[in-house]
């Protein structure tokens, strides 16, 4: 890894990536739409020789092909990640996930490129039977636009290391945090406590239990199994992994932690039923024991890793204002 | 099921569905691009009062949404099923297969209609681990770009279901065969054998075991689950078949049966190696004991459907030129 290509480098993860990759040393060129990047988050990339950055988005095939021209591994971690409103909106479930991802695919073999990371997501085993959940999980039926749209980028990335010899690297993520966490439950409920610190409204019952991983955890993850290449050995090249860590906790729970870290005890007004919106699962919590064989673990816990995520957005109020 | 949309009408399975309908008292409307339907495959149904013809492409969504106006059901047949030369050209498979799947469901959701049976495959399964494999089986890794694409369909069908209350019907094929295929292996085999009868060209050992489907058992299986409704009380209104018979045969098998059945005995040339094709996969047996709960029962063997497809393209050698 010399050269890489990272689409969504504006981005929540994407930024964080870019910037370990240039602290490893390694040239990085950032491509991102700014449909939700943050140019701020590449304030430090951008003083830095080894990066690039192109704006562009990744329906654009053309463009997408050129500005990934000498690269030698892509990162792709650019998509729609607003899991709630996929049925508002499906067009964007497919065009940003799906097809940006099969363009990232043709982009790569136009220009030679044979190594991608891609960031997929604990969604695709919808409401799974088995839980904790190992990448292994009877064929799951989907649930969710977003579950769908990125099952499908998936098959593409895997098929495509099949038909013309990638080595692929998949990544379901659970719910990531840390700085530059731009959306997603500890956003929703810290906008809500600045706006009322006496009430919060909170999505379902409150019982839904979920999980959630550091960014840096997260980073060092994928960086560790690319860097050891076990997927050139892997059945197909593909490797795929859950990422989490070994705990969940309930939706409450969260809430405990962020009011304990504010100080504050406001009232908690449900919506009510076991799941925040259609296609939510009410209990999501993913075997990692396949990463762990690796010899990678977490260093923070999900408490550790909702109150660094709390004191990174209290230092960054501006986020609020950059993502209406 | 009163007025039934059937994509791909004029397609090797979509035209035998169109004709079945139309024989059940349903009132049909047909829509196919042509791309490699045939017309006369719709002969019959053209002279019936309860049949429309229209001619449009899945990619075309406006078209496609008025097209569907009215009707309260979708057989959603159209797709490329050249599963060998995805490869060649990867677009086809998402554009044909997977935008085109999306296009549908969202004509339907334009259309309020929420009943679809939807053509997938077995080969969603990739290199199954489980054989005979069943609906269950581990979450696979996609080794073929039709599977891909196939698979990334599913998935948006069963989501749109969670999200929108469908009563969706996935059904994944073994190879069909039987009256207006137009592609496949005694397809070539036969059109092989009308140029040279000496000696035929079987790609990879001839070992490769694969499984097969009778195209008026096939139709049968889909509608009879389909008029039991047993989608309705499924989890996530979704109902996933496999469509088979519980037996295999080997290429070499199957080689014999059309020699045998055509009085020839064609010097064998092999290309070797365990497999047809890239993403080809060395082993197709699906276990069907979902649908045989139902109480649906193959009616032909293998053999016999091999046969019987085998005597249908001799009485219409027409394909061959229309095919080229």
């Amino acid at each position: 890894m010399q050269k890489v290509f990272v689409t969504g480098a504006a981005g929540f993860i994407g930024s964080n990536v870019v910037d370990r990759l240039l602290a490893d040393g390694r040239v990085v060129v950032g491509w991102d739409n700014f449909s939700t990047g943050q140019q701020p988050f590449l304030a430090g990339a951008l003083t830095q020789p080894g990066f690039a950055l192109i704006r562009g988005d990744n329906l654009d095939v053309p463009a997408l092909t050129a500005a990934m021209r000498g690269c030698d591994f892509v990162f792709h971690l650019a998509a729609n990640a607003d899991v709630q409103y996929g049925p508002r909106n499906p067009r964007r479930d497919i065009d940003q996930n799906t097809n940006a991802t099969f363009h990232v695919l043709e982009a790569m073999r136009a220009n030679d490129i044979k190594r991608i990371a891609f960031s997929s997501t604990g969604a695709v085993y919808g409401e799974a039977s088995v839980i904790p959940t190992p990448e292994n999980e009877p064929f799951p039926i989907q649930t969710s636009l977003y579950g769908a749209s990125k099952v499908a980028s998936e098959g593409f990335v895997s098929a495509y290391g099949e038909a013309f010899g990638f080595e692929s690297y998949i990544f379901r993520f659970v719910s990531i945090l840390g700085e530059r966490y731009t959306h997603g439950h500890v956003f929703d409920f810290y906008k809500q406590l600045i706006e009322h610190p006496g009430w919060l409204r909170v999505l379902g019952d409150g019982s839904q239990r979920k999980s959630y991983l550091y960014v840096q955890d997260c980073i060092d993850a994928m960086m560790h199994v690319i860097e050891s290449g076990t997927a050139i050995g892997a059945k197909h090249h593909t490797k795929i992994y859950n990422l989490g860590t070994p705990e969940y906790v309930q939706v409450n729970d969260s809430i405990r932690f962020i009011s304990e870290a504010l100080g504050l005890s406001p009232e908690l007004r449900y919506t009510g039923g076991d799941r925040g919106w259609i296609g939510d699962n009410p209990f999501v919590f993913l075997d990692t024991a396949e990463i762990r064989a690796t010899g990678w673990r977490a260093k923070l816990t999900i408490e550790q890793g909702i109150v660094k995520t709390l004191r990174w957005l209290e230092a960054n109020r501006w986020v609020f204002e950059a993502r209406k």
